[in-house]
């Protein structure tokens, strides 16, 4: 019996803020309140649903891929509570972020504990999946750090290849989708041939997701992507965008864009301008369409994969209309 | 056979200087470099040699117990890292510290690799032991936490008293430390009581250790101690010293040690009077003294649990001169 996705992320969202919200009523108030206030602020659920997803798709209960399905989640939410602090992000769904909120100290110290709680809700799964999930947890987490240290790195560096910004993205983002689909592939038992087709075609959706992300972050609405948009541009994020940009510029389009790059506005208005004149010179370089193809092509890659994967075809049904749904999302 | 504690730790700082730290000769850099650093570093390895001794007190082979052994030290390191961020402490162990020496986001970064690190390293240990050790392991991450929590908060309030100040050490000190017995004894498959015992002893030890590291902050030699001394003093840090101070300290006394404690001088000088001034107090009040009861009442306590514990008397040799070391170390 296969799922819906909707049916999967409502149980998903029931259990979050049931009996995992529950658990963490726990003093001192100022560790556990951050925690359920992230929790409690949403968001697609998208990497717990893979989790069941996966399993239902090699045959098992979505219940037996439950408790790493929350874990993965808890840990999706520490690293970005963690990722606001580094990022300086006032706003995460269009709520104030946890470093906002309360300070710094209480998002590093409630994340870490976000953290160790993720690793206490995996413990929820029998004895015999114990190690193999965890090796392909912590290998995620760490993937995830990785990326994330390579995402600020670019920050300092004006020679960063479009090549490296998908390897970075392939460890920040899509690590962390394909981890959750080889969990749930795991927890029913699959053949190791299918959870390597499944881990690479969470990997590529993932890098898909990314660009998509990338292009909401400029041309998606504000209000529905839930932060102000033109924010990579004003933070001159090295995105598929503004480094294919660079790429493609020449003479005085190149010019213009590096002088505003060497401008970090703090006025509304110039910032305004900067979002504006950025966006003119990636239409003139089309640098938009450059980017959904891309997006395309990884996508492509990830429904080849799940093409391949030695499951009765209808199991397939929901992941691939998940994946079509990530594709045109508006936020 | 039962080896020494120099041995033991021997053996720690040779497998940290070397596969650990080989292992974390990764990109990017910036991640795995200061987490080379803090190991470097250097420390007493007191965590990971007391989960080698427990494993030989319950007659063990201490090899069957070095993976989590090192999973604790890398823990509590990572702990270190990102406790300095919220103390902002510009020393740790008479060099600067992680965020000092790069910054602040580079920390927080880095710690959580080295969390995630610290359960990579759990995984050496067989598959019988995992869930037991994890269990303790997550528990006391989470004990660590909150009592960090505890101790930031007590910052803002005046009203500490000393017995919430001892639940706060319970938690951010002594839990990991009765945390490494009670694994080491996991890996040895001590008895549920001999676990309990054990795990009391060193919750009573770690306190004990706590109120002795309040008292050399105060009262140790900073070349000694690998920071300055009198640090507590000015951040009004609640130690067991100025809570007992501030409980004791009547008329023309608590008039001056409010007076200081309303000062948080930048100048060198009249950091140093403040300093002066409160020892000073102190002294009146005999509150060192106190704290020395205090600490040998639950070194006492500690010695009573060791003493319950149903083992071959000789095995707990080491295990009690080491806790005496503790009490009479100079930092």
């Amino acid at each position: 019996m296969i799922h819906t996705p909707e049916f999967l992320i409502n149980f998903i969202e029931t259990e979050l803020c049931g009996p995992v919200y529950k658990s963490l009523e726990a003093k001192p108030e100022e560790l556990y309140e951050p925690i359920r206030y992230t929790i409690a602020l949403g968001g697609k659920r998208m990497r717990p649903a893979l989790v069941l997803m996966a399993a239902e798709l090699f045959g098992a209960d979505y219940l037996k891929a439950v408790s790493p399905a929350l874990a993965i989640e808890l840990f999706h939410n520490f690293s970005l509570v963690h990722d606001d602090v580094m990022d300086k992000a006032p706003l995460r769904r269009a709520q104030p972020s946890v470093y906002t909120k309360w300070n710094p100290d209480i998002a590093l110290l409630s994340g870490d504990a976000m953290l160790v709680k993720s690793y206490e809700l995996l413990m929820g799964i029998d004895d015999s999946y114990l190690r193999k999930v965890l090796e392909v947890f912590n290998k995620t987490a760490l993937d995830v750090c990785e990326g994330q240290q390579w995402d600020m790195n670019f920050e300092q560096r004006n020679d960063v290849t479009v090549d490296e910004y998908i390897h970075m993205i392939t460890l920040k983002t899509s690590a962390l989708l394909a981890g959750s689909l080889k969990i749930g592939a795991l927890m029913a038992d699959a053949a190791e041939e299918n959870l390597q087709l499944i881990y690479s075609f969470g990997r590529n959706m993932g890098i898909a997701f990314q660009l998509q992300d990338d292009i909401l972050d400029v041309y998606g609405d504000r209000y529905k992507v839930g932060k102000q948009t033109g924010g990579d541009i004003l933070a001159n994020k090295k995105t598929f965008l503004l480094l294919k940009a660079l790429e493609l510029a020449k003479g005085d389009t190149l010019t213009r864009l590096n002088h505003w790059l060497s401008l970090t506005p703090k006025e509304a208005d110039v910032q305004k301008q900067k979002i504006l004149t950025v966006k003119e010179i990636y239409s003139t370089l089309n640098v938009k369409e450059l980017a959904e193809k891309e997006m395309n092509l990884f996508y492509e890659a990830a429904l080849g994969d799940l093409d391949k994967i030695n499951v009765e075809e209808s199991h397939k049904k929901y992941l691939k209309e998940f994946a079509d749904q990530l594709m045109v999302r508006e936020y």
